[in-house]
């Protein structure tokens, strides 16, 4: 900001970016006393939730059974602290707030965490699954330390209670920064049976109506897409309409095919890799990229 | 380093590793006063680019209408301040440097600077295309704050524009973060009109010569890729020739196909998801995985 | 924890969640002493490779040709005491430390110093075949330093090392932690030749059994799958067999491509983009989407 | 925590301590959405007041007169924010809450924010001063920028004016920060004429009701210290009644003297180091160790 | 670095200073696995304690009836593992190791911890006397929250307590922090009886052989200070021979006064500020700089 | 900033606060590519000095007889990078920037380095004489690791060799932070032999003209202060004449006192504690309070 003329262009720039008809769009004006989301805080509710699941691999590694209920004492009452606070911010943050004290935040968040003993028995069936499907895999251990798609898949196991509590934002925000770590995009409003693994699982993406159902597995790259929707009769696109597959049970989907709109995979079939697919699928049928082709394509 | 064999067999790794004959390829030697490219203050620099683009998502949460002036002119200064000496680092790394001083990278940033309102005109339109398309989001401020796609847009945007002036290696810097974000990776030359959106996006590549019209969607798994050029007579590679596809306006693009080579694909076409294309497609055709066998393949 | 109701609930949920029932397959239990492989200073060991690897781009930027030996004098004892560090937490975390001491692992960690200068010549070749391979590269050292196809193999060649040294679990967690940062998911256990280069990269999978002979140049969302192998008598996975592709060298493969199975791809073949391939491909062949079907498919 | 009677002993002592009758005394229960003052918030407090105060030499060092008031406005709301935090931690924490709304933090807040104007006046005659007293003073800046003398004087004037705004606590905590740097311990309460300095410092105390008029100079390890009072007639303690000493202007007292209980010490008069004083000093007079003794002694 | 003769005045440098003549004498060689005591370990040692001590105003402020117990337990067992391995630390570096295991350590910090509810106590008469004895404190929460003459007790209890377990160098180390922040120096083999407290303090010396009653009251700048012993027959120090002063109960020592030798003061007994004080003083005695002239000084 | 009301106080506060005439005696105004000397990077070079100096007891602590070398070359490189930024900082902030190029800061800053060789015997002196006066001290190596009089002096000879170079403002801002460390304020200017040492220390001041011999012992709260000069026939302070004690060899001061003015004291004389001392002392004599009546008394 030295020369005359730098100063004045910098100085109009600023000028520019400061005029409301420039930013009014583009502005999140935030009421007093109302924070947005914290994506650090709900990393570290990730990581609490994470250590009180799986105790020993995460969180303190020096617990033991005479200390662990000192420590999920401790644990859960963060938790409680942390969810809270965030639960009120996406309340905030989503304009749903009329009328809502803070009572509703303390509440939903006591009741997520009266599910932590069912996610933890849910996500033991993931990790099970996910080693007997790898043979790269050495034990349970590795599958929980370091599995991408069993990080993900615990992302979306917490995402999605928190998504039947119909928090708002704060799902959203957990499944995506499972995204960014793993390229895993599991959309919290998905329906996944118990036995549910993925293996690499970069690119793999699963659609807000999503349904699928136990002992399923699924490779990198697999889109379960949303079939594109004529808008309502004033121009809008419609939202929350079931438009994604229905999975069955004891299915596989191999890397990089993309199956599109409310299809039905019947229990057990297989989809083989790079297909495009846009029709039902019967029970125990295998499908290939050259025997893929639709007669009914939805495109 | 406890028994002297240990000790020798370090030591001679040591001697081997400092030997000029083993690192002379791999070695950056910096001239005194210059510095490498950093990651993290380019990573605060787009920080500061979103802070003042989108007041109240980005940067201080409590900005008003009133203090929002203050807010700008600070952060303008910053990025004034961090962008310069970027670009200086960015001009020495590229050995580009003879006889270039430093009021260069002082003007280049102030240039930069006095394009961000229209970079926010622009992303203005992309939000909004997010949020049209994907009946997925609740609303425009989502999209801004948690949608990868947006955030791959917005780091392409500004990279794009220091690339217009001739920027060395920080625009690819910028748009590499983002691509460790969110699996996008749009090359900072791309050209790409407005209301551009990317769903999901990871692995989404948009190559170097590629251009893109008004309206265009892009799914993940979606590349733009580059036709591979014979060498020149010296048997060098050519760099910097159109060898990538060019998109019409009101253009989808499904997931996982690849689009190779200068192709062209016409206003308002559908290209369906895991396809191989290598040839052009005429306006408002839809192309499949069973249609789209190419004659003309340019491999 | 405000209402007594409440504190009732969540106390009820500490007892649930304290109960070695719930706990029992989830939980980690260290021994004394032990700890558990550590995500961040296994992030350091790799910088400080790196930073032995390519002085002046990586560590100390100031480092010249005088000082280069204090320089690496110092790394390679701090890589020496770190990696000894985590080599034991991985020995321990796989139970198989009954009696091995902490020699062994001092042993495996002066033996891998001992080959950085071997991984230092392959790298070089790995940056040279990007750079002449990318006409969008300005020069080597953009190569090393922004580029994430490099920085994948660059964690896979140390990885690998530790692999062929036997270490337990490291070896996995290096290259996890590139794809978490890059998309490209190489298990350490591939055998990959010299001249090797992976353009954009995301969603790449390189699985434990490959062999990719020199030369070679993959892109993003391409597949080295493993086939699926029928259980053992006792019904258990096996674990170990070669079930992935051999590939010759020269070899292009494009984006999206998924090779499944311990096929054969010649020398000098190309392998287009979206290609389910599931077959041997002769030396010098091109593989297109349409002429891919196979015969002999193992799904 | 290894072997049964190790467990046993630990396990006993945890219950001896969470056991009610022992904490009681040492226990602070918070109320809900209540805090304690936080150290580390009122050091962020009194570093922004000196960016405030001082521009250039505390917060920004980049700042011109062409952004300055971009700079303080942004300060000034930082400011605001925080203080307005601590004044509600401070009086939570002094019980006096009850029937006090947040309103009463944020009008004191601005209260305070109104008065730095003068704050600045003030400390710019001390600064002067304290340049004048020393020949080992190069400038005026360097005064400002490293004299744990002014840096306490700074600390105390702040905390001066918040307790004449009747804020609890945070005033204090303010001056023992100064305290634990500087070695100099002035109570809030004291009243300080302009153009006061302290030179080392070390060990200096000035008391909650001492009284010191203009162009004041102390040295190191000089208390002005409180008499000790009798108790009231149910013997406690009787607080707040003046019972330190009155400097008049012009004053200079050298090291290691103590000046104790309401005593007078007149206009221009000197007292030398290391003297035990407990009567009234005439104007213009000089007392030494040896003509200091004391019929009227207080103690 | 940078001109031929810079760098060889440099490098003769380095070779004088890495001479083994040179740094002989000033050299700590740490043998394998151990390390030398942490300042920073051990301040959070101390802050755990001050945590577990007074709870709610220390560490988590949000600690309740309910949850203490939780609390308590996880901060006992952090302690317990911080201390073991400083403590392990102080045994290598006092070179006191031989034939000393890892057990010796374990077992003294499980014997310091059992000792905490006796700390409590004695710092509740602590806290006590400190708030009575200042009319200035406006509670005890005051007192335990900011006053560094508590915090400098409680640094000095903590440490007396692990001397008395014969631990070498850690409880000096812990004394020496209290001293760097409050300027208060209390040598941890020091007898100090219940109901202490120091007003203000900075330079305070209480010296390792001192004694000191119940109820006392000592202000700033006041040494207890050691009397130079005559060397042994060989010409060195005589070391741990009791050498400062032992102070009765009910004893007040105002500002400055220094102490010297193993004198006697009564119980009761008052010494004035600035005096310099070698013989005994009967009980009920008040001492002034004019009265306080020794026939029998020691120096 | 809420109300209409308080947001027009603050912004009045704001203007006022900008206005040059509030803020121009107390602002730095500094030119481009011009920082002020940072106290957080004078810190590190200590540290760094430190390191060097004391191989093993403070830096790396690893560090052996083979590798001592390397380490000591990476510091020294390191401190002249470091301290070559600072000097300049320095020299720009003291105004006496006019005609002196970089050059002077590398010189400045290699002309230190070339005298740590001496320092550290002249700091062996110091470590010895410390650990001979105290028989409190276990060995060197605790004098040198933790003894806060040992490590005022190390801050002081490295502050003396920079002010002996005419380094401007960084020898008093690296006395400083010993003096608000330990509480001890040595000048940099200051001329001190070898074999020196301070216990306890708090309080201790030594002024800018002091000469102390070799074998002097100081205790804490001692004053070497300087006597109060009349002004000079413009009426302004004089400065850099001779001001302060000069004490000869093995002589021995005690807590508290006060030795003021160009005063002489003699080879082996003792000054007993809380003595204000403004006249000569023979070699050889004892000055007890008692007897220090001064006639020539200075003030």
């Amino acid at each position: 900001m030295e020369t005359p003329s730098a100063e004045s262009l910098l100085s109009q720039t600023v000028s520019r970016l400061a005029d409301e008809s420039s930013y009014q769009q583009l502005f999140h004006s935030c009421r007093d006393e109302e924070a947005l989301p914290s994506a650090r805080v709900l990393q570290q509710i990730v990581d609490v939730c994470r250590a009180i699941l799986f105790p020993g691999y995460y969180g303190n590694e020096r617990i033991n059974r005479q200390t662990i209920k000192y420590h999920i004492g401790v644990m859960v009452e963060t938790l409680h602290k942390l969810l809270t606070k965030e639960i009120q911010a996406g309340i905030c943050f989503s304009n749903q707030r009329r009328g809502i004290g803070p009572d509703v935040a303390v509440s939903l968040s006591e009741q997520f965490i009266s599910h932590l003993p069912e996610l933890r028995e849910l996500l033991a069936t993931d990790a099970e699954a996910t080693y007997n499907g790898d043979p790269a895999a050495q034990n349970i251990g590795e599958v929980i330390f370091c599995y991408p798609g069993f990080r993900a898949i615990c992302n979306y196991r917490i995402a999605h209670q928190l998504y039947l509590l119909k928090v708002p934002y704060i799902p959203r925000i957990i499944t995506e920064q499972a995204h960014s770590e793993t390229g895993i995009d599991i959309h919290p409003g998905a329906k996944i049976g118990h036995h549910f693994s993925i293996d690499h699982g970069t690119g793999t993406v699963i659609g807000e109506t999503s349904v699928i159902g136990d002992y399923v597995r699924i490779f990198q790259g697999v889109s379960l897409a949303g079939a594109k929707l004529p808008p309502d009769e004033n121009g809008n696109a419609i939202r929350g309409v079931a438009r994604h597959p229905v999975i069955g049970n004891h299915v596989t989907i191999y890397s990089n095919s993309t199956l599109i709109g409310p299809i039905r995979v019947g229990d057990g079939a297989t989809i083989c890799g790079n297909v495009w697919l846009t029709h039902d699928v019967p029970a125990g049928e295998t499908v290939h990229q050259y025997n893929a082709e639709n007669e009914n394509t939805i495109i």
